[in-house]
């Protein structure tokens, strides 16, 4: 009993996933999704809850595991759904994040200026593609949306979408934050469709709540903890120190040749370098901070030391701006402790905000169909949790700052 | 090394449970309390949640373990909690429903009429106490909130109270409705004491929100679903029937002495009978039940047999009260059907309201601790996904009806 | 989108179980099958582990939702298992367990004598296809193995059948003995067939052996638990006890004309009975003992009381059978203490065995499938866990008798 | 309310970890103790078990946690273990792993020659305890076992000790491995202390069988699993293959300074340079790696490449030792296709030995403390489970070689 095409993976989340095709397969074993491993999912979100080192293959593979489960929904509800079409939208969700460099998020358009990480997605989809004979043209077209199965691209990228599912439960496992938790599998059960557009049964109301008031939490809680806040900052403040003193001319080695290659261009042309960009990963980043460490610039090393010793920036978060006095105030204070410019002090001393929005009904829709064939947004059914007011951005204020005693 | 004093239960929700102290182990041996093992925590909603067979004792023992969490948390945090206030807070939580009759609330004030079971609960308490020679004072000066350290009581029973964290998670558990999950071990870190009263931090919002809405949820999808309010309005209606047979002259024997006496008596002195209240359980109603399966009355067998059985009256919610012609139209119907009249029809055919608030800011105050020492209600921070809106009590109207074609 | 054949159930084990063939549908709602409900799938263990109050219904919901996947996992497997094999190997366990009766194991061969519950099953499936106009004609091809795939029967009643995965899992789960769990998907993953008879691959060898280690544990630490078989053995001789005075002419009214009759007839005809038979429950059973508490034969109202009110019989588990002297003398001090017979006293002071195997060889075999194509029964393995050692049967020799003191 | 010294950590293992006292909180905090953040606890299993990414910080967090529960327990029990004890043997174990360098077990002796973790741990303990102000002294005599009471020095190193449990524990949570779950709870509530020697009650027997079957197939399934193995021996080979071209006197710079000394030198002096030592973790040896794929030589750059993609050498495992002739051709083959030496080719073929005990009686000893007051080792109680048979170590052969088609 051959099994060639199948490979089982153990998953602390779901138990088992599940590839089950050779182009599934080719695709996992390619080393631009190999990449994926050394890309952490969460950035350092690890620095306050320490299990969060999960990946970004673990991410993707996990998506890719509700998008089975979700498929097989639909179709036993009698919605037709191709083989051609289920493997496509399973490899669209398996390469959905194949796009992200280093650090994910916390250093997107810093690293990689002016490309989007979905558009790094699909232009990595397509060379695959030409290595694989054409078999990802339907996942390419479902991706982008062209597909005519509007659902399919909405499992993909949409208020209900696998992506979703998956980065809350596994994020909010691996957190060890409960409270995050959503009940994907009942969400899951009561996927449809309806004009074409993929929804949730009526009874799906209170999961889909608790769905979004799960997300809401885990935003604050979590994704925009003011420790997280504060690391993820310097990481950021530290790539564009080291930036701006290789255009000041200083040298300003990297730990690797695709992280200088990135370095040393202002906007580096990634389409065009794909190749060194499918090299670059966390540990290019890590390796370079390293290093800086003991560089001659005191605003890179002392930055880079505080990163890796978790020594970090101590932040605050307020309902109003941050009085700019106050900050120019700190600034030449500290300016004056360390021995550096007052724009060199904004390295250590700087403001921001942190936004969220708990369901905005505009740019969002979360359909909800009824059983008499009647369709409404999750804000507007009877006795809404999710109403108007949670609709308008939620914006917190913040200030980092390095702390004076050290 | 002995531990004579000391036992552990296991428990799929917490691990382990210690009792360890010898009037726990007293209490916890004493029949009163044994009695709680055969009475189901949650009524028929294993009719719909298979899973939902825990009892009481169960139940109760969660809370007391919970309490034994909160309060180390408070002391550790400086509280003074003495080891005679700890033991007798313990001791109230572990008795607490100890006064609950057969199938808890589902029968309330219809066997035992006039008599809440917190009444009884305290009723019981004091007959223990005498038996255990005054080691329950402390326990029944915090339950009846007497005792000066009204964070105590409110432990007890209150907002935060340990009961609702141990049936909220505990139910979620048994049920398999993993959305039910609330935080109760987050929300135990950040509980505390400010002007005697027990409240939460700061940090503690989200998990306090995501804990009304995992109540919210648990209400709608479980305590009220539409199957299990059918089964609950039949046992009701049942021994509705069984008494107006017994008033009206019938031989309606149950299955126990006790059930018997609780059946005769109109307003059964349960105070002057208490020892007969410490033997009636969910057996015996049963046991009537399926006694009464084969009685000669139609309406309380087809009742019986349709119970016991899982032929469920069909159950319709709606949001505007059901029309009354309608109604009496149904019963008409059903009354020729079944040679039965239409008063006896109403047995079958009858209509009720379900009914459930989120959060009432008025009745139930969850306070928040800022950090720079004021308080506020959860409803009125700052974006505050527990508004106004959801203050009012949210009515559902049903009606539930015999299926014509049984 | 119609779903009329289809019914999703929650169930804290697996997550959810689904009911998706209109012949199953009606299985479940028969009332034979929902009398599975009032039967504790563990007896008496929930005195111990009060966790343990799951139901035979809900276990056979569980092993059904096992033999999805298995037979799932086989087909995926390019064994070929045809529609009417899948829907007749699924009804064949939905169904495997509906002849218990009151209690289980615990009460075999002391209310029915006589005729196995395997037998009744049987009887009862075929009063069932009867009903179901033949459609559960495979299923009892199956179960009674005349169907000539012998794996799909090995998968109802084997070494590896759906019913020992269930089981195993969920009492663990309920009672919270977090070592009994055993890693039923990785095995169900594992399943093959060779030569027609169901078997694992060689990588799942330890899981095999995990699997009957976690089995010793479970029967050592919470089937033959002491303290659970002083509770069973009691609830057998209330029976036993209860049926010698009706023999002897006395009236011991039970709280159910059904367990009457079962009483009062020395064999009862359940064959004849079936009826009746399907009526029997452990609410008739403890209706019974908690009437029998207040029974006029010391005997009979002693063992009901102290069943009820968990003051059980002291146990003691030794390595060799217990001295017959000793035994004799603490009837006679009994007797004497009670006032009643050395005869009675039997009741009170009885020894007996707990047995159990960890691995059978001969009766068992559970076959490795080697990637060579070879056969190895578990216990031949390179350096096996599982060795001829552990194939004789453990005695263990226990006293229960009555604490003086009482 | 102050609570200055304390900080709580979320851990989906546990749920939470609370570090509360000050010096806890300076350990946690310091440099050489956030450096465990940067390596991975299970080297390079991830590649098979993608969950496996957790850190040796979260490792020792989680063994320090399990510590609490230990020294509580015991102290409940009646063993006195003061204050300064409690917390010596909590740092002990905080620290046992300080010493381990990048990679962990993958690694040791090649990167450091000589010297082994442990002494390394001590080695840096001795400088926390310096600049803590002889904060450690307890812990340390503890850690060295030099202490009175040898109890404690097994909780942090012996056959039961904390280290242990939550290996297991949190190395079959994050690589999903549910069959490897110990009943670490279970056992920690039945730790006791008899003649001055940690061991369990006697009915912790079963448990401890299934711990050493946990542990039995955790080796088998996960830390030898044959992809693992190949991984980690691949590592092992650049980095000797880098030392080697570094001692013929070629460059091959790593990706950073510490690194570069640690190659450098033939038997590096870790001793004298203990700074340099805590700042090496993985992410240098990875970054070096990454760098070597693009070095001249062919031996260095191909093994570097197939790690980084996960392009892994084949790896056979047998009962019997490898064939040399056999393994002497592969490598001609091999040589002749890649145009290296034969002896060169030793880096893409080579043989070893996975060893294994699940018992060894003689160099460990669980002891079980029976109710009469003897002792009997795990392998020597009635009907064991753990037998002679067991103690001999299990050695299986591999080999590993470069597919020939890449």
């Amino acid at each position: 009993m051959a099994q060639l095409s199948r490979k089982i993976i153990n998953d602390p989340v779901y138990g088992f996933i599940t590839l089950d095709h050779p182009v599934l397969l080719n695709i996992a074993a390619h080393p631009y999704y190999q990449r994926l491993r050394r890309i952490n999912q969460m950035a350092f979100a690890h620095l306050v809850y320490p299990g969060a080192v999960h990946t970004r293959l673990h991410h993707s593979l996990g998506a890719y595991h509700l998008m089975g489960s979700a498929v097989s929904e639909l179709q036993r509800k009698g919605f037709p759904i191709s083989e051609e079409e289920a493997l496509g939208v399973k490899i669209a969700i398996l390469l959905h994040d194949i796009g992200h460099g280093p650090f994910s998020h916390a250093l997107e358009n810093v690293l990689i200026r002016g490309v989007h990480h979905e558009a790094l997605s699909l232009l990595i989809m397509k060379v695959l593609n030409e290595e694989l004979d054409g078999q990802l043209e339907m996942a390419i077209n479902i991706f982008t949306g062209v597909y005519p199965k509007r659902f399919l691209h909405q499992l993909v990228s949409g208020q209900l979408d696998m992506d979703r599912m998956d980065y809350l439960t596994r994020d909010s496992f691996f957190t060890g934050v409960s409270e995050g938790v959503i009940g994907y599998d009942r969400i899951l059960k009561m996927l449809t469709v309806h004009g074409g557009e993929l929804m949730v049964e009526e009874k799906a109301i209170y999961s889909i709540e608790k769905f979004l008031v799960a997300r809401r939490l885990m935003y604050w809680q979590v994704y925009l903890h003011k420790t997280v806040v504060s690391a993820e900052k310097m990481l950021v403040r530290i790539l564009e120190r080291a930036r701006q003193l290789v255009e000041q001319g200083f040298a300003v080695p990297a730990s690797s040749p695709v992280l200088d290659f990135f370095l040393q261009e202002k906007e580096p042309d990634v389409v065009g370098n794909l190749d060194k960009f499918c090299l670059l990963d966390d540990y290019d980043v890590m390796g370079a901070i390293k290093r800086w460490m003991s560089h001659s610039d005191v605003v890179l090393s002392l930055l880079s030391r505080s990163l890796i010793d978790r020594r970090l920036l101590k932040v605050r978060f307020q309902a109003t701006p941050v009085d700019e006095n106050y900050v120019r105030g700190e600034r030449k204070k500290l300016a004056g402790q360390l021995g550096i410019s007052e724009e060199e002090a904004r390295y250590f001393v700087f403001t921001g905000e942190a936004v969220n929005t708990t369901y905005n009904s505009k740019d969002e829709k979360i359909n909800i169909l009824f059983r008499d064939g009647s369709v409404k947004d999750i804000s507007e059914v009877d006795n809404a949790l999710i109403q108007h007011t949670l609709a308008s951005t939620v914006k917190k204020f913040y200030i980092c700052h390095l702390n004076i005693d050290i």
